[in-house]
């Protein structure tokens, strides 16, 4: 199946399962817009792309799709609890998500910040059930390395280093290391997820944790790109705003060109660390190269 | 020891695991600022009264007081993560909290939330470590508990009622209903997890869940009619604010004669709960009695 196909087939299922997980409750009005705005939260139409390399990783080790996407929709949860804590006045006061409003504008600051609670609390509940994978040992670890991920020495923490840099004079060594805990550690996590449920050895997880950290690089650098080339409508979202707020990115530190040049050798990096698994890895070298073409 | 001894000593135990397990980096400042301000959510002083009804449900099937401290720690960081949330200026917009500014007003809404975020990420990374428990299968068992009672059906969907009843009509029953998933949801999970500690067979299960059903109730009564009869230095914090906020509270819809008369039975259903353990739940109905006295 071609690969955007494929992207949207994945993303599909994995809404179905979301939009069944998430189904509102007739009869406590406070708790069905609760359940509302985390329906809005996740259920945004995104390209699900944390999710199908797990997905992708998983298959790898021959895990049946259907384990591997109910452990995507832990870490879809989280990173959707992220974007709606991160849009907050208090953070980065975004009034535009993908196209349409943020949860705080659509329910409130109160009910956004409830929601983005309860997802992340709902990533850990689903990756405690036996749908994930039938041993404890390992949904114990996927848990493990969700909480590290998500938690103070990963994306929270990257989102602490995003909010004190912002106004400061920053190097690209700084941005890198904010941009790794930001973002590259659920990347890390989905890659990582993959190979814990397929059961992998040391050398394979090595290698899909260099593809990762190279593909979490990618998206964020084409991200930055997206930003500073700016197309509001193409992006969902509101562009050049990074400059506008004094927030260092690479793309600024290097320049458009060198951020180019620096983009495609990251893809190089993240094709190149997948040698290990030959033709089984089409479909994430393709990932990395929809990730650095991308305009949306 | 006598009881109020106990309990510190348990608080103290608790506290120097949290300080141990939340060191602040030397080398990112924004980091350090984020672990400076969950260690501010974290290590405040409260009486640690959700670990000590842990560790002293698990001490009921000779589970050693490490682990049973180690999941208690989960449970504290849950309890101090929704406590900065909720005191945001978003949701109950306080001020203070035991005696000192809360910690929006300490380090600003963007570190308060990121902070309340990692905390609630961290309770599940403890609970996934063989500290709490070799078996895998019990850890994972302990994750979905909590998970549950900190979610949409429990603490959060607590909150979310909470906030939809201010300035509405509201009876009783709601009241309740409210209050058994905000406060309730985490004394159950405290005693559900000493139990699944200690491999407690279904009729101690089951009683043990009547007890926290009791005294979360209790508990909230009690801390209504601190807030009623108002004594700012006793209770640490604003006090009469659930009127002023249009909050409705079982005192406000009781009175406080029958308030205090349903608190009285409150404690009588949680001891009678522990009949079938015996001397062996001495400290537990303590707690319960602990509780209904309670003036700070």
């Amino acid at each position: 199946m071609p690969f955007l196909q494929e992207l949207k087939r994945v993303a599909a299922l994995l809404e179905i399962r979301l939009d069944q997980l998430l189904k509102p409750e007739p009869t406590h009005s406070g708790q069905a817009r609760l359940i509302e705005a985390m329906r809005y939260g996740v259920l945004d139409g995104g390209k699900r792309m944390r999710p199908f390399l797990l997905v992708e990783t998983a298959r790898l080790f021959g895990v049946a799709e259907d384990a591997a996407i109910e452990a995507g929709m832990a870490l879809e949860c989280v990173h959707c609890y992220s974007l709606m804590h991160d849009d907050l006045p208090a953070m980065d006061d975004d009034k535009l998500r993908r196209g349409r409003p943020t949860a705080h504008v659509a329910f409130g600051e109160a009910t956004a910040i409830l929601a983005g609670d309860a997802l992340l609390t709902l990533a850990f509940e689903i990756l405690s059930r036996t749908s994930v994978h039938q041993d404890a040992k390992v949904r114990v670890d996927l848990i493990a390395l969700l909480a590290r991920a998500a938690g103070v020495n990963g994306m929270a923490g990257g989102q602490a280093l995003d909010l004190a840099a912002e106004g400061q004079n920053t190097t690209a060594l700084e941005v890198s290391r904010m941009q790794a805990m930001k973002t590259g550690a659920l990347f890390g996590f989905a890659c990582a997820a993959g190979a814990v449920l397929g059961g992998a050895d040391a050398p394979a997880r090595d290698s899909l944790a260099a593809y990762a950290a190279a593909l979490g690089q990618a998206f964020q650098l084409a991200d930055d790109l997206l930003d500073a080339e700016g197309d509001v409508l193409a992006a969902g979202k509101a562009v050049a705003k990074d400059a506008g707020r004094g927030k260092a990115t690479l793309v600024g530190l290097l320049g458009i060109d060198a951020a180019r040049a620096r983009l495609a050798a990251l893809i190089d990096d993240a094709e190149g660390a997948l040698a290990l698994f030959g033709d089984k890895a089409a479909t994430l070298k393709e990932i990395a190269r929809f990730i650095a073409a991308r305009r949306g």
